[in-house]
């Protein structure tokens, strides 16, 4: 299934930058960053607690923020996009 | 129905502050704002159409990009939180 997953944090500080990128890290091993702190996975239901267990070691639970949407299997029709950089390929390298 | 909404644009300059504040107060017309740049958006198609015309009007598409997920409308177990902030009070002013 597709899990949007967005992640609230402020990049103001060095320390909540450095918690971004180690999201995006855990994320991306999942599926790909379509924006900066928006990430879409795909997981069986095991995988995403399994995810879910190691974001919560990672970010700062009084000041930061996790949301996930679950967009099931057939999500191809569900989204849209509009602007800037339609996705980041999941093929290439990663930009963080 | 309910769509997802999530904006990615640059903070860090005034006029990215400025078209996220127009942003938000165009999608919490219809929903809440659940983190910085998410909003969840109670919209029927027709609304959509309309909502997505006039963001396509306040936006930089050279450098921003707005994302739409439908959720259907069966979403409330669809959704799960983690952090700070379960959700916006849409009754209070926007912080940003």
């Amino acid at each position: 299934m597709l899990v949007l997953i967005t992640y609230d944090v402020s990049t103001m500080d060095k320390e909540g930058r450095r918690r971004l990128t180690k999201v995006a890290k855990k994320c991306v091993d999942h599926g790909q960053r379509v924006q900066n702190s928006v990430f879409e996975c795909i997981l069986d239901s095991t995988q995403l607690r399994k995810l879910k267990y190691e974001l919560e070691e990672l970010i700062d639970k009084d000041t930061d923020s996790l949301r996930f949407y679950n967009l099931g299997e057939n999500y191809k029709t569900k989204v849209d996009h509009m602007g800037a950089k339609e996705s980041y390929d999941m093929e290439s390298p990663l930009i963080l």
